[in-house]
């Protein structure tokens, strides 16, 4: 018989939340990726064209962590016309010793949320300037208003703008923004507008052709691009990684899924020229941002070692607070 | 909110056995294979070499069934040091429309087992010789006794003789099995002897050098080889498959992991030659069994479709019998 907890999205609401040790969880995550022997298998991939549905399986293993995760994350885009999520998923935490569950996560993709918007904080700490203030998030959903809360964990963000293709999302996001952060976040109908004289820019929409032009970019920004996840998603001017300090989570995804794979297809860079990542950065091992002048990329795909760092800290909290049902099988 | 039902080990025992429906559950499972547009992605593995641990994650969609099972399988090689069994595991069955979870089997490996011993009954059914009554049986584990179960759900079994390296573990399985059965079941030293006349031979063990020799085998006898679920695992002479009439679970699967692996590799078929699968010969699309003197041989390693069969089956079951519990996330 073993032991295991199972916690709802609700009492994972409870307990994780995006705070600065969602961050550094995220953080530690990208240093091992970069130091330590981390196994991260390829994902597993089912479609299921006849409901518009498919399912992406992710793991990996931290050496040093008692647990991994497995992700399962579905997306059926016929959900809405029958009132649910197009995503939602859920994370089972297996011991790294036994491979016995420790937990089931029934987070209907929360917790995908929370590290997704952590590796926007990790990678501005580690990249933008440290006084940026003043920041641009193009996109208006879930992660818009998410990414732009982070980064308010790592920099002192004062002001921000949001730009998103239906101006009546982006007006109740920023209200909505306004209200939570303490600060003013205007909605902004001109992109190139939004970028003009902003420390930090993160694009977070679902694009398949690029939003975010190269020569609107300005000396000392830095941007992070978190919308791409599949082959056919692209927010940014491949010309822009050109002419930048150009970061990847993982450069064999990025070279696969990310902005970086637009800009190889597009001939700006060769297929294998080498980037830093960014545990690499965090670990010092390669440089990020080098002086205040140049222009910082962050090109975040997703991995599966930041699930299993959400997973891990998730099940911490739940034993720290008694939290969860508890089952025997 | 979702609602999904949580099945503990001991729930999922009491309302699936392995039985006539379980086999049937199977056996349509393959039928679909060879008919339908089923969907089986390679399978997701990730090493802990640290811990001797590895984990299989499988999965597949089979059209017409309102459900898909994602299994995780770990196995975990010093867990008996500890006093913890090696493998366990767990199933999710997702609604095929809307990607939701429906069900979380914690069944420690237990529906894989019955799948497992199901399938071959399956064989038994279509590969055998209908008056079938004496079988041998190689192992004296788990899957030795449930597959000498499953063969009394689909031939008349009226004797067996089981043989294992270990006598000792043979002798005890051989005695808890004719109290079981209902019919002498005994312990054999010697193999061959033990396949003598027998009309279904089964091999259940991890052997990884054979141990049926091509020679013993006798006109008419049917084999069911079911311990090669990996590269290295070899219980059979790869001669038997150029004397026989071989049908494969999955021609993908056992061209790389399973007894036609090593048959390929010792140059006795060539690595592109065409068999038969078990759905193929289950629908009618091609020969099984011909006449009463052919050697059949069955080849199975285990599929994803036989775990979106028997999670199926328990899912509805539990509906059936208000069994497990009832989670809102």
């Amino acid at each position: 018989m073993t032991r295991m907890t199972i916690l709802t999205e609700a009492e994972l609401r409870r307990i994780v939340v995006l705070d600065r040790e969602a961050v550094a969880c995220v953080e530690n995550a990208f240093h091992s990726l970069a130091t330590r022997a981390v196994a991260m298998p390829p994902i597993l991939r089912l479609d299921i064209p006849e409901h518009r549905g498919e399912v992406d399986v992710k793991t990996a293993y931290v050496p040093g962590l008692d647990g991994f995760a497995i992700k399962i994350s579905p997306g059926f885009f016929e959900n809405p016309k029958i009132g649910l999520p197009s995503t939602n998923g859920m994370m089972v935490l297996l011991s790294s010793q036994t491979g016995l569950v420790q937990a089931v996560l029934l987070d209907n993709g929360y917790l995908t949320d929370v590290r997704t918007a952590a590796a926007g904080a990790v990678a501005a700490k580690h990249l933008s300037r440290e006084n940026s203030s003043v920041a641009a998030i193009f996109g208006a959903g879930m992660q818009a208003r998410l990414q732009l809360e982070a980064l308010t964990l790592v920099r002192p963000i004062r002001e921000a703008r949001l730009w998103a293709r239906d101006a009546a999302k982006a007006e109740a996001a920023a209200t909505a923004l306004t209200v939570k952060l303490g600060f003013p976040v205007k909605a902004s109908i001109d992109p190139q507008a939004a970028v003009a004289d902003a420390d930090i820019v993160v694009t977070t929409t679902p694009a398949e052709k690029p939003i975010l032009e190269a020569a609107w970019l300005e000396p000392g920004q830095h941007v992070t691009v978190m919308g791409s996840d599949a082959e056919h998603k692209n927010e940014l001017d491949p010309r822009a990684i050109a002419r930048a300090t150009y970061v990847a989570d993982s450069l064999k995804q990025t070279r696969r899924l990310g902005e970086l794979h637009h800009a190889i297809a597009a001939g700006v860079v060769g297929p294998d020229a080498e980037f830093a990542e960014l545990g690499q950065v965090i670990a010092g091992l390669r440089a990020g941002r080098t002086s205040a002048n140049e222009i910082t990329i962050a090109d975040l795909t997703g991995t599966g070692i930041q699930d299993t760092a959400i997973a891990t800290l998730a099940f911490a909290r739940a034993n720290a607070a008694n939290a969860g049902s508890t089952f025997e099988s």
